[in-house]
Formats: C-alpha cells, sequence, structure tokens
C-alpha cells in the first residue's frame, strides 16, 4: 500500500475526527476508496474505536433512483438511528464515475434528499468529515494522469495541520478586528467588503475547528456589505457548464451589473433564483499551499493558497452575531480570484495583509 | 450487466425475502459482489423499498482486526439498533480472496466474533438472506475457471424453487412421517438412523419457508439415534485442510471408531471437542439437480442433489419437538456422501426413497 495512503487515514482519523477508544464510526467506503478504507480500518482498530462500513456506491443509488417511482418513504428511521447513536461518520468519496448520476431526473434526485434530510441532519450531527481518494474518474475530471492526480491530492492532504492552523489564527485575528477588506488586481478588479462585527472561521480539516473537510484549509467570513467590481478569473465547471472570467459589478451589496466571458447562461441562472443570490455570502481566503492549480473540484480549488473565493448566496450561520441573519438564498455559489499575479493585493481598514498571494507574514513579502 | 447478475437479484428480492414497499432493508455487500449490488438496488427501488447499503469487506475487517488490541467494545449498540429496526438483511457474499483473515490470529476472531453476539442475533430476527456472486476467488477455490464457476452458480441459484418446493414437500412429509432411515451404498455403507417425533425442514431459499440462503435445496431433519457404519466419498476443506473419505462407526448413536483417507487430524479434533460432536444432529437431503458437481463448499455441495449429507454435532431447533432437546454441541460439521452410484439406496421404514440417487417420484426410478 502507498504509504500515502496509510498517512491520509492517520490524519483523518486523528487531526480531522479526533477518534477515541470506544467510538462508534460509520465509515461510508466510495466505490472507488476500497484501498482508504482498508487504512482507515486499520487506523480504527488501532485506536480501539468501532467500526461500520457502509457502501457509497454512486451505481447502485443511481440503478436504486432510476427503478423508484419517486414515492419515497419519509423518514426510513434505521439508517437515522444509525447516526444517532454514531460518534463520527467519515466519507471517504472516490467515484468512478463522476456523470453516474446523470440518468437519474433531478426531480427524482429532489424528492429523494428531501425524504432524506432527517438522517443528513443526524450525520451532520455526528463528528463528521469528508475526504477524497484520489480516482481515475476525479483525476479525469482534473485533467490529469492518475500518478500526478495522486501527488496532487496528498500534496493537499498531508500538510501541517497544527502549523497552518497557527498560521491561520493571524488572518482570523486580523478579519474579525477589522471592518473593510479591499482586493485589487489590475485593472478590472477593485471590491469592497464590509465584514465588522462579522465573525471569521479558521477552517483547518478538524472537527476540533467545526471544519469538516480534508483537505481544508481557508479563513472565511461574511461580508454584510460589497461594492465595486471583481472578475473571477479561475475556470470551474458549475451544474455541467464551463464558467470562465465572470465579472461582477456590486453597488450597495447587490450585483447592478455582470457579465462572463463563457457560461453566462449559468450566471444568469443563478442571479435569478432569488434576491440572496444577488449578493456575497461569503468571503474566504484560500491557505491550503499544498494545492497549486485549479482542478475543478471547488472543495480543492476554494482552498488553494494565494487565492480569493466569493460566494453567491446564503451565508455560513457561524460567521453571524447571534441572533443575526445573514444573507438568506437557495444557492451558495463561490467563484475564484488568483491573487498571485504581481500589483494584486488584499488590504484590511487600508493595511496590507497579502501582495501578490503572499502574506504579510510571509518571508518575501514587500509592504 | 449479464442478465443473469438481473434474475438474480430478482429471485433474491421475490422469492427469498419477500420485499415489500416500505421495507428497510439492509444490503450486505461483499468486496467483489458490486455488480449484484446494483442488480439488488435496482430490484429494490422498482418495489419502493428503502436501501442501505452496507460493505462486507474482509480487508477492511481484516486489516481492522490485525491492528486491534483484542479488547473489544461490548455491543457497540450503533450497529445493533440499525439491524433491529432492518426489515431484511440481504448479505451478497463475493469475497475477492478466500484467505484473507488468515493472519488474523483465531483468538481475536473469536473475541471479535463473541462481543459481536448481540447484532449477530438482531440481524438474525430480521428476514435475512445469504446469497453468493461468483467471483474469480471462488473459482478458484472450486478449481473452476470464471466463466464455468458463473455458469455453476446461476444453475444452482435460477432454478423454479417454487415447484421444487413442491417436490420437496413430498420428502418432507416421507421424513416426518417415519421412523427408520437408512442408508446403504456398496460394501462401506450401511448406517440407520432413528427420526420418529423430528420435524423435517424444507430448506428452499425463501424466508416464507424459514429458509435464509440462496441457493438451498435440501430437506433435514434432526436424527436422535444412529446405529452402523457410513463412508463421505464427497472430498471437502475443513479449517484449512483437505478431509477424503472418512469413514465413521456409530452404536448407540455415538462415534466408537473411525479412519480418514487424509485429513484425520481434523476429524480427530472435532469429534474431541465434546459429547455432542460425536453424535448426528443432522440428516440433510440435498435435492438442487442445479448443482451437480461439489466445489468445496459446503452451502453449494450439501444441497447437491443425489447427495445426503450428516452432520456431527448441534442439531436445529426446528427440527425438535417443542421442549426437547437435540445434540448440544460447540460445533455442527456437514460430511456427504454421494448416492449416485449403482445399487446405492435411501430407505425409510423399509420402503425404497431413492434408489442410485434418483427419487420414486421422478421419472427412471425403479422400485
Amino acid at each position: 500500500m502507498d504509504r500515502r495512503i496509510r498517512d491520509h487515514a492517520e490524519t483523518l482519523v486523528d487531526w480531522s475526527a479526533r477518534i477515541e477508544r470506544g467510538d462508534n464510526v460509520v465509515v461510508r467506503v466510495g466505490e472507488g476508496a476500497h484501498d482508504l478504507g482498508v487504512a482507515v480500518a486499520e487506523q480504527l482498530g488501532e485506536r480501539g474505536a468501532n467500526l461500520l462500513a457502509c457502501y457509497d456506491s454512486e451505481e447502485l443509488t443511481s440503478a436504486y433512483l432510476r427503478a423508484h417511482d419517486g414515492e419515497f418513504d419519509a423518514d426510513p428511521d434505521y439508517e437515522r438511528v444509525l447516526y444517532e447513536r454514531a460518534d463520527s461518520v467519515l466519507s471517504l468519496r472516490g467515484t468512478r464515475n463522476t456523470r453516474e448520476s446523470a440518468a437519474v431526473p433531478e426531480d427524482t434526485q429532489r424528492e429523494y434528499a428531501r425524504t432524506r434530510e432527517a438522517i443528513r441532519e443526524a450525520r451532520l450531527n455526528t463528528d463528521w468529515v469528508s475526504t477524497v481518494h484520489p480516482t481515475r474518474a476525479l483525476a479525469q475530471q482534473a485533467g490529469m494522469g492518475i500518478d500526478a492526480y495522486r501527488d496532487f491530492v496528498y500534496d493537499a492532504v498531508l500538510r501541517d495541520w497544527a502549523e497552518l492552523a497557527t498560521e491561520m489564527e493571524q488572518l482570523k485575528e486580523v478579519l474579525d478586528g477589522g471592518r473593510e477588506v479591499r482586493i485589487r488586481k489590475d485593472d478590472a478588479t477593485d471590491l469592497t467588503l464590509f465584514i465588522d462585527g462579522r465573525t471569521a472561521v479558521n477552517s483547518t480539516a478538524s472537527v476540533a475547528y467545526d471544519s469538516h473537510n480534508l483537505p481544508s484549509g481557508e479563513v472565511f467570513t461574511a461580508p454584510y456589505d460589497t461594492a465595486g467590481q471583481v472578475v473571477f478569473d479561475v475556470p470551474m465547471t458549475i451544474r455541467g457548464t464551463r464558467v470562465e472570467d465572470v465579472r461582477l459589478v456590486f453597488k450597495d451589496g447587490v450585483v447592478v451589473d455582470w457579465e462572463a466571458a463563457s457560461g453566462g447562461e449559468i450566471i444568469e441562472s443563478i442571479l435569478e433564483t432569488d434576491g440572496g443570490a444577488r449578493q456575497l455570502g461569503e468571503l474566504g481566503v484560500g491557505m491550503n499551499r499544498g494545492i497549486t492549480r485549479p482542478t475543478d473540484q471547488i472543495l480543492f480549488d476554494e482552498k488553494m493558497a494565494g487565492t480569493v473565493h466569493l460566494a453567491l448566496g446564503r451565508a455560513y450561520d457561524a460567521c453571524l452575531p447571534d441572533g443575526e441573519s445573514g444573507v438568506d438564498s437557495a444557492v451558495h455559489v463561490d467563484l475564484i480570484t488568483d491573487m498571485r499575479a504581481a500589483g494584486t493585493t488584499l488590504t484590511v481598514d487600508g493595511e496590507v495583509i497579502q501582495r501578490d498571494g503572499v502574506f504579510r507574514w510571509e518571508d518575501g513579502f514587500s509592504p
């Protein structure tokens, strides 16, 4: 077994999920994640935790849903009680075909998800962590060979997370104490976001930080107002469509003008979802230096060091003061700007925090 | 997908497990049983049953157990409540390596099983069915190529079960009303078993018949006394050792002499387990005509039409009158005699029921 698979499992079990002796652990093994499943089982055995493996297969789910008449049972309780009694749920994603569900009608998928809402809630009430095992299907989506893709995934996952958490804490402190964030890049981007009173989240791939994805590596908060314009120059696929160079213009916190080099119809459809979809629910700063290139998977791309992402739509509760509601919307769509270009800056209350993708606490930063 | 995989799934869901709309179904997918898992998911979708897939992987279990210190949690309740709320558990066995657990100490396996007794009991309290998907590992153990092995498995599984159940009912009636069963084959076998007061089970691969294995196809009862001698000429592997031509001599229901052409040390160890291990707990008659050759897997071999099997050790409760206890033992080891040879007979109270492997109700039987 690739030594890195063991290291991945150890990071997941120790740093991310904080598994202890006697914990009831559900491991959801993706179709292509068998090898990581074996490594995780070994780690759980070493720690004396309990193991129940579920099979998270797109092919099974797709066959089931295509055959079903759509009248789903409301709240199948056997799966819910399983999660209610579980301490941790480790999801080892690793699809063998990212388009397996293409033949399942969207209505059916939505209705199935709706009737499983209580199951989902029970799962999210555990110390859950979701991670990714590198499969050929994911390499294909990333436009990479499997060997290079494995290197990519393990570079992103096998970090010194404690050290990164400490570094990220510095940015969190700046954002927590700050009022006005400004992003400037060449002539096209000059955006100001207001964040005073909001709380930044140090998302460092551990339940101890209320962070549930491995890899992670971002600090994010929820702006309450936005003005100016921004171009998102990291391409991505949204709802199956390639989206490139989206430009948004904000006034009083709302998108008042927009264009896109490609995928404009998707952006239009997003903006028309509801009122919240024309506002920004999230400002996130990628800080994972193991991720050096986009791979068209948002969970990796948005963590890339030297990028900033902004989300149209819903804000995360963790960023809001008690009792205050942030942007509300049915959507939350992240868009990414690469800050690693000469003359690009991220400032908070006039102070330069990042220049050309380098933070002020890093070597080589020239204020 | 091989049409036979779909037929297998349909037989499992309809004939064997009698799945209905709204049933909570746990599908335990073996490492090599993915394709059958997809077909079963499709059948469950069609019927509007609920689906939760577990991953029954020898490699995960083996890695877990090898890493564990052996101090297992008593009764991990999350898995138990899952089965307590389930209506049916479908186990799709399909190992990729029949020897995967070779490196796990037997003590560890035993202790793990012991602490999971309540989970096992909850599972056996559902309408459970266990079946086998043909894998290369199982073909290898059977000494066959994968194509021939697939033909073998589907011939055994895809029977007209309703018709076979009716035929088997005839034998059950004979045994239920009979007192003295006699098995004779050449000079080496002449055994008499007493069964009056005992109830035969029509094991026809359906929970409706309290029969939980697919394929099945045997009628069995529990003798209370045995005399004479028998040679088991169908070779098999028991506890990793090849066992051939075991000869047992009974007096007053107990083994008083024995020999074996090979594997004698295993037979000796079985006989020395406890008092019950020297008695016969089961007389079974194979009636599945889809199984025409032994493949060194007892669940197939013992169902082979034209064979009789006898088990040293524990009797099944279903065969015993209320309140009466049969042979009690820590073991239940089946041994098989091929009845398809000239001059071989199975008689009940002096009446020939089977000659040369052919029942009296079959064409070609000459009384």
